[in-house]
């Protein structure tokens, strides 16, 4: 019998969401950053993450820390849709050993995260797991967005250039849990420019691009030269490292002027360009890429 | 330190969800079956409930039944408000060992509960967790509910009578993998009565009416003699086993006789009436209920 190691997580989800039965209210459903569902001008976004100690955070981390995470890349979600945070539920999954000052100091975080960004939170719950299992908390809620704002992955177009935010690779040194998610910067693109294809940069260029470029049907030229690149991180980490939550979006617009004169801080590079092409040419990420 | 185990889960809620933060769109916020959030006459409900093997199944239990509690547990609650499913996100958070056979029948578990009671799935993840830890399902989403059918846990009265659905204890048997969530029963009674007080039942009455009647502001008193009895149970399990998934609610209107017309095949009983009272009589659960 084929485990879900064997299978890896793209083509498991591919499978389970095979068929899904739809509705009238569902804009945008599986496989985006988040799903777009509702009636009218005004839509709702709804997204659910989870981080899992040993895999997203390190169970010696500070709770504060981990709190911030588990809220910012939610918040990221609803960045890369075009929207802004609403209402989130948080749940919590502890062993009975988990100290009452540590799951307050991970709410401390969550709420700061909050507080800076928008978005509430309204419920959720605190779920038992066995003793020594890891702690695992999943963020779920609701997002706000203008229909005229929708920004899918699945929207661009050959000829269109590829844009990242901020600087690639290293988040693992700190990045990964204290990041900005970038809702001021995408709620701002969106407003002013045509973007036709977004989402966060949460698995690295490497296999982020290809998955945005698949659903959008193209193919992709990237220029390694230009890539932007964290302090003494290489090409390949860049490329690779993952969790770097900036924007990755695509459009036929010249930003980057206007952009450093709204956000003077936070580096935009045009890294490539979407181009006619079988989706052949990009599956399986980074070995890929083209040259 | 004191750990969480110390604490108890009722305690570190109430800890950790003192102060939050709420907004203009949140009408009923963290300690009922939902959070209703929104604007106008329609109203969203969010929700969020996980399962752990070991805790809420056995991890040798059918995947297809185990689908099935998980939704189900989730449109209970939706119930519970009075109101409807919409859509759902599934997190399945698993070891690597876990056969893919497995998650696909977990799934079409979850998919036969929704299309017999309403609601979709639109999105999700999966997460990786270290090898030989339980396998998680948590599932979130939002229901919809007309304002003015949305019912609290907060709303009752002294005077109400109290009434159960169903037959109470013994769940562990298997009604807890494959029960019905009441949302026919709960938009029925919303509809045509004064429902004052509503939440579902998953802990055993003896914890869950002492939470809605603490919510209400009420004392309660039930006479044991009248409560329904699952065969075989006795009064103290139909009081603590928990699980039954059957609506707790209260109202001064007469509803059996109309109930029993509407719905022949599940009773429908009055257990006893909320009271003018003080919270110290019924803080505790069972070893507090009014005799």
């Amino acid at each position: 019998m084929k485990s879900v190691g064997d299978l890896g997580e793209d083509e498991l989800i591919a499978r389970l969401c095979a068929g899904l039965p739809v509705s009238d209210d569902l804009v945008v459903g599986p496989g985006d950053d988040c799903a777009v569902v509702g009636k009218g001008d005004q839509l709702t976004l709804l997204k659910t993450d989870a981080v899992v100690a040993g895999v997203h955070f390190l169970p010696e981390e500070e709770a504060r820390r981990v709190g911030w995470k588990a809220v910012a890349r939610v918040l990221s979600d609803f960045a890369a849709m075009g929207g802004k945070p609403g209402e989130l539920l948080v749940t919590v999954a502890l062993a009975p050993e988990v100290e009452v000052a540590w799951v307050s100091e991970l709410y401390e975080g969550m709420k700061s995260c909050l507080a800076k960004h928008g978005g509430i939170i309204v419920g959720g719950e605190t779920t038992s797991l066995p003793a020594g299992t890891p702690t695992m908390i999943s963020v779920a809620g609701r997002g706000v967005v203008a229909r005229s704002q929708v920004v899918t992955r699945s929207g661009g177009r050959p000829g269109d250039a590829i844009y990242v935010t901020g600087k690639l690779g290293g988040s693992i040194r700190g990045k990964h849990l204290d990041f900005t998610p970038r809702l001021a910067e995408a709620n701002w693109l969106t407003q002013h420019f045509e973007v036709n294809a977004m989402m966060d940069l949460s698995d690295g260029l490497a296999k982020d691009l290809p998955r945005l470029a698949r659903m959008s049907g193209c193919g992709f030229e990237i220029d390694r030269e230009t890539l932007p690149l964290s302090e003494g991180v290489s090409v390949e980490e860049a490329l690779g490292d993952g969790e770097d939550y900036e924007l990755l979006f695509t459009s036929v617009d010249e930003i980057e002027g206007t952009w450093g004169t709204v956000f003077p801080n936070l580096p935009l590079t045009k890294v490539g360009f979407l181009v006619a092409g079988s989706g052949e040419a990009i599956d399986g990420g980074w070995d890929h890429f083209r040259r």
